[in-house]
């Protein structure tokens, strides 16, 4: 018989919050077009100005300033772009700048061409080193565009926070714009982009417990916008066209409220399950590594490494009896690669990491059975060195 | 007391399809992120290829061949640019010509500079003019680069069948991409990607009963590829990256394979309470003018317009009279225009034109219902001449 299954990828995708699913299934009646004028459409309408407002809350931003997509993905490509209008008047980006630790979505630079991108080293705790953003962005040629950083709150692999309120004094000090992708920020960190100094925000609905298929980029005015990635029917005033996922954008609204209003009592229960977590890892396997300890992590995320033992091994290994967790980010089907978070830390690669990461819905019951199954399988491994 | 409400709206969107619905309920608890390699993950990729199975079945297509977007709009934007791949050697689309009557999600011409895109003009009767496409492909500079055509198989506000094999024809013989737009064309008209001879087709889940926020482009191969709109995880084989909107792309595949299953069921029920409804309308006001009644139009579109009664006061007239229709085509939110598709057919836009959609659940009575608001409303109309 197949053991019950325990999650433990909440990085990855979170199930849906009882209040989203709650949300969602109340939306699939309010069906109309919320472009038509009628009551059918004037009802879905409501309905997902509502959903902004509770995004924008999450966000520490207003309303008019959200806009939504079809999640974190389409932000980026939407506002990694070269070409900005400031009001009417267009505006060059000249290059992007973002940290060696970004997510793909941000990696692949949306629209602008490889040779204007350029990476920001991270150190070997896996945080953005400012000092050498500042030597890049002294160097940036200010005649050509100006320059555009991004760097996420919460890197996705290893939990670890970004300091990202340092960066944005030196992205200002030379003219920028900054990008924060906090799409693992939220729900975990309070966020405000006014007070964290960014110009745009990312964030996705199913990471909260929303559903999959939305996600918002984030502004702080309405002044200075990218130009749009997807034109058509001109919704989201203009910024975005194509008929409102209405589905998921409510239960996004809903999930954002959630998040806001429990955030405190989740961190106070996840960060205990996760220390319960680590130390039942590091009883059963003293030489576990596990990553960013050091410095400021979010309360959910556990990213190691088992010595002998091969992260994609790992996972299955966990798979097979029963947990869900990964090796790395799950990003495309089927890709397997180094992970690029553990070679921008200057860690060997050859082994590795797994990631385990709580939600809201973790309890202490399945934290021992992870323990259990972890104690199982570091048990069994090769010794160190015979990686199998 | 409000009266109840009677919808009559079906082009802007379909309320769920019975099996869509019980399909999206299902892929509630899909939650897995369909990247990960887990479980959770492989259920949820499962769901995912079954639905394009499904969609795929709609197009006439193969599933290898079915890319999963956020809808329509996004599709037309990665399909509609210069930039293609013949398998990994580039190659260049010069110009876009599409039809005066597509949908503004393609009339914005995706990622073609404006002076890169040329209208291809209607006949008087809505009908893509061949003879003016043959001309225009034959001036076609084929030294720039090959020439593009977008041209839907049925118009949203008419509902008139474009000749779109005779198109593709004319495409063929001048070396062109055929594009075509089955948004409205799908669970009304049987669809095969190859008989019809298009390139790549566009379809949406929404409007056939799906859930909104899906909708995909379908090619004839894999060989022929536009430049991905989408960067990041690499997902939809690196066409569309993203996670995948599981509950949407899991409902969209159920209402399409609905659509396939009632096509024919489907098309008798709706033309006979379409006849029904038309016929009622002359009853009670013999001026009424309906448009494209002398060629081929899909069973489940009325446009008209009503001598002395202007569009958007006739909508509003109607919605408060508990029925939903729409003046012209729903797109952007307030955003009243003249219907770029009476202008394209030379006819006076002034007083614009209403239409009514109907869907699978209209009903005799919801006809009969709508044909004496109907009357109630042409009986009160100004005078022609001095619209309201």
């Amino acid at each position: 018989m197949a053991p019950p299954r325990l999650y433990l990828d909440w990085n990855a995708t979170s199930p849906l919050h009882p209040r989203a699913r709650d949300a969602v299934l109340c939306a699939m009646d309010l069906f109309g077009n919320p472009n038509s004028v009628h009551r059918e459409g004037r009802g879905a309408r409501a309905a997902i100005e509502q959903a902004r407002r509770q995004v924008a809350a999450l966000a520490g931003a207003d309303s008019a300033n959200v806009i939504f997509t079809s999640g974190a993905t389409e932000a980026a490509n939407m506002v990694l772009t070269p070409d900005f209008k400031m009001g009417r008047t267009p505006l060059t980006i000249s290059q992007l700048y973002y940290s060696a630790v970004e997510h793909p979505a941000v990696r692949e630079g949306g629209r602008f061409a490889k040779e204007q991108t350029t990476e920001i080293p991270v150190t070997q705790a896996g945080v953005v080193d400012v000092d050498a953003l500042g030597t890049l962005l002294a160097a940036h040629d200010a005649s050509t565009g100006l320059p555009m950083i991004a760097v996420m709150l919460v890197n996705n692999e290893t939990g670890i926070v970004q300091p990202v309120t340092e960066v944005a004094n030196i992205v200002r000090a030379h003219g920028g714009l900054l990008v924060v992708d906090a799409v693992q920020a939220a729900g975990r960190l309070e966020l405000d982009i006014n007070a964290l100094g960014a110009d745009f925000m990312i964030l996705s609905s199913h990471k909260i417990g929303g559903p999959k298929g939305a996600g918002a980029l984030v502004t702080r005015g309405e002044a200075l916008m990218p130009r749009p990635l997807i034109h058509g029917g001109g919704q989201e005033k203009g910024h975005r066209s194509g008929t409102e996922n209405s589905l998921a954008v409510i239960g996004f609204g809903a999930a954002a409220e959630a998040a806001v209003a429990e955030l405190e009592t989740r961190n106070e229960a996840i960060s205990a399950v996760r220390d319960r977590l680590e130390t039942g890892m590091r009883g059963a396997a003293p030489d576990v590594v596990i990553y960013g300890t050091e410095g400021q992590r979010v309360s959910n995320t556990t990213f190691f490494t088992l010595p002998g033992l091969k992260a994609e091994t790992g996972q299955i290994a966990f798979d097979l009896e029963g947990v869900a967790l990964s090796a790395g980010s799950a990003c495309s089907s089927g890709k397997v690669g180094e992970s690029h978070v553990l070679v921008a830390m200057g860690r060997d690669p050859k082994l590795g990491a797994l990631r385990i990461s709580l939600g809201f819905a973790t309890t202490e019951e399945e934290i021992d059975k992870a323990i259990s199954v972890f104690a199982k399988i570091a048990a069994r491994r090769k010794p160190a060195g015979e990686a199998a």
